[in-house]
């Protein structure tokens, strides 16, 4: 086990009807003129952001809202919100939506609290955030993580870079869980969430460490729980417990619980940000589970044990034990039918990305051939070529 | 799944060397004159306090030592620490130790931070401490979980009344936590260790609650890393890899983690408060271990489909379908078997309880007829009495 640090500061407030306490919690943290910031027009329609608002209303808070944030969240709004915030004098943010909303609004955050930095530095990790502002969280969508993450993802439309970095200053103070907010997710949407919720705790499960009992039995306890609860919230959106299962699941994948006391990396998610940075249609997840095969199949026999462990303790495969590539092969397979099962791609073609691109690709994730990723199989750029060029012949 | 709160800010620095970050720690979280509490010499002798002493000099922090907390801290020691702050304008609390170092150091800071307040009310809830001191911990002994939690439990001395309460302000800033810090803990602590920590996740696992998979999943995973661990310590103190997990084990076993959605209550612990506090040379683990399997045994049938979850989930008991009574008893029997494996007592005559104080302990532990314990089977005093006898003619 290697040292390490776990600190995830966030109050968690989950269950039904727990959005009645934003305003207090605002309050709690020191906020007076607040930064509500969200996505499309649902939260609007749903009635939700009525909701959220009146809160605020009772606990005397002034607040501003500030709307239209898309998947892939990009830089103009972002520097849109630091202009917004520092006129206006926010002193907290507030996000309704999923995570999209949240990484925008930490990154709005910590641009509106160091004007004398661009806020696209802190994404190329040119500079780093000195402080922030707080923030909390209306969760609408079993994704991400970010309510309990210390990452950041911005895309850069000029030049297509999808940019993540990660800072204690990210923490959000608070996040509302209420897993009735989630019942009118698409079907798509819902397999997303549960692709992505798993993909963070699987990244840490797969990175290089060993002697981690406590950190893995979290993490497979979190992996089944979200392979359960994803599929039965596909097939029954009103379900509660379903609903309730993902949605803390998602939290607690990207806590960073489930890899401490591992080099966790997350390689998986490095190869995907080329693809919706590079096609903003391009769903995260979708993108996660159309890789996520062709890394493990290119990567398993660096560390046999670790997938062989994955194989029987996450799909209960029956372990062959003189062939135990055998055993590991079937557990990617079990995923691979997985993402299948719920509708999700397994494959480059399906995304729509041409052959021709698979280049520019690694070029891309290898920051023009000068970064490997430390995975338990190293990714130069050329390893990364294969991959995509695996995926792509996937289908 | 019940509405939770999940609120665990405690910034956790863990592995080898960490103490020497105590100094910087207590100044970013703004401390500049700490109380160093601690229990024996065993701090001194080995050095550890020097070197956490000479890291708060590196700081240029000022300091002064209250030493002398004993196992189960009781009231006395509390006031005069916090005297002790008030007259030396202490701003922040250092523990260095297990649990009733920690507990302590959180019964100063609140008394110390509302000293118009008599500090023994906060552990008969009679009152709620309103502010309190920033605290922090450098970790010597996996059990008590209370770097963690928000619990602290004295002992009143003049009464023999040993009194645990409840609050956000008792979370402790940060924890330091070298599991090399523990090699020297001696064959007995460690059981009692791996007992406490075990116990914390069990009597969440075992209360009222249901459709909690990822919560029931995570537990799970912390009892049997404990039950491996934990033995693993016993037999083999140098363990780097046991000592770690089974400290990180300690921490998350009793931070709510274990118990989210769950309407979680802790009713041996409630019985086994009045054991050492009637005999205050009774270690709490000991007290625990001696009476759970009776409560389980006098519990069972009240929540029969969750025993035989813990008797298949933990122990790998084969089921048997047709009655799973059997199968719940079988666990049962097997953690039994297990205490008795770490040379844990499993009945009361162990302990050196009288037959004729029985009556005493459940007279306590019902606060004179006038509390029940809602528990899966409800503890009124009748039930506490059969409970306590029942562990007393188990031996």
């Amino acid at each position: 086990m290697e040292n390490f640090e776990f600190y995830a500061p966030t109050r968690v407030l989950f269950g039904k009807g727990q959005e009645e306490n934003t305003g207090k919690l605002i309050r709690e943290f020191g906020g007076s003129r607040v930064l509500v910031h969200f996505g499309g027009s649902s939260a609007k329609k749903s009635g939700l952001l009525d909701r959220v608002e009146a809160s605020l209303e009772r606990e005397g808070l002034s607040y501003i809202e500030f709307g239209g944030v898309r998947a892939n969240p990009e830089l103009p709004m972002v520097r849109e919100g630091i202009e917004l915030c520092i006129r206006e004098k926010i002193d907290f943010i507030l996000a309704v939506g999923g995570g999209s909303v949240i990484d925008s609004a930490k990154d709005i955050a910590n641009g509106a609290a160091n004007p004398e930095t661009d806020v696209w530095d802190f994404s190329l990790k040119k500079a780093v955030p000195e402080r922030t502002l707080p923030k909390g969280v209306v969760l609408t969508l079993a994704a991400a993580g970010s309510e309990m993450s210390e990452s950041c993802v911005i895309t850069n439309p000029e030049t297509n870079l999808k940019r993540g970095y990660n800072s204690r200053l990210n923490r959000v103070q608070f996040a509302i869980e209420n897993p009735e907010l989630t019942y009118t997710v698409s079907r798509f949407q819902t397999a997303c969430g549960a692709v992505d919720i798993a993909m963070h705790t699987m990244e840490r499960y797969f990175s290089p460490g060993e002697e981690t009992y406590l950190t893995d039995a979290l993490a497979e306890g979190v992996m089944k729980t979200i392979i359960a609860a994803g599929k039965e919230a596909v097939e029954n959106p009103e379900s509660y417990q379903a609903r309730a299962n993902m949605m803390w699941a998602s939290s607690l994948a990207h806590n960073d619980l489930t890899g401490s006391g591992r080099r966790w990396i997350l390689p998986v998610h490095q190869l995907e940000h080329e693809l919706s940075g590079l096609h903003t249609d391009i769903t995260h997840a979708a993108g996660l589970s159309a890789l996520w095969c062709s890394w493990a199949r290119y990567s398993y026999t660096y560390d046999l044990k670790r997938f062989v462990q994955f194989a029987v303790n996450i799909w209960g495969v029956a372990q062959d034990f003189e062939h135990p590539e055998k055993t590991a092969l079937e557990g990617i397979r079990r995923q691979e039918a997985y993402y299948k099962e719920l509708g999700m791609p397994t494959g480059l073609k399906e995304l729509g990305i041409k052959e021709e691109e698979l280049e520019t690709l690694a070029e891309m994730c290898s920051f023009g051939k000068t970064r490997e990723l430390p995975a338990i199989r190293k990714l130069a750029c050329e390893d990364m070529l294969n991959i995509y060029r695996m995926a792509y012949e996937a289908g």
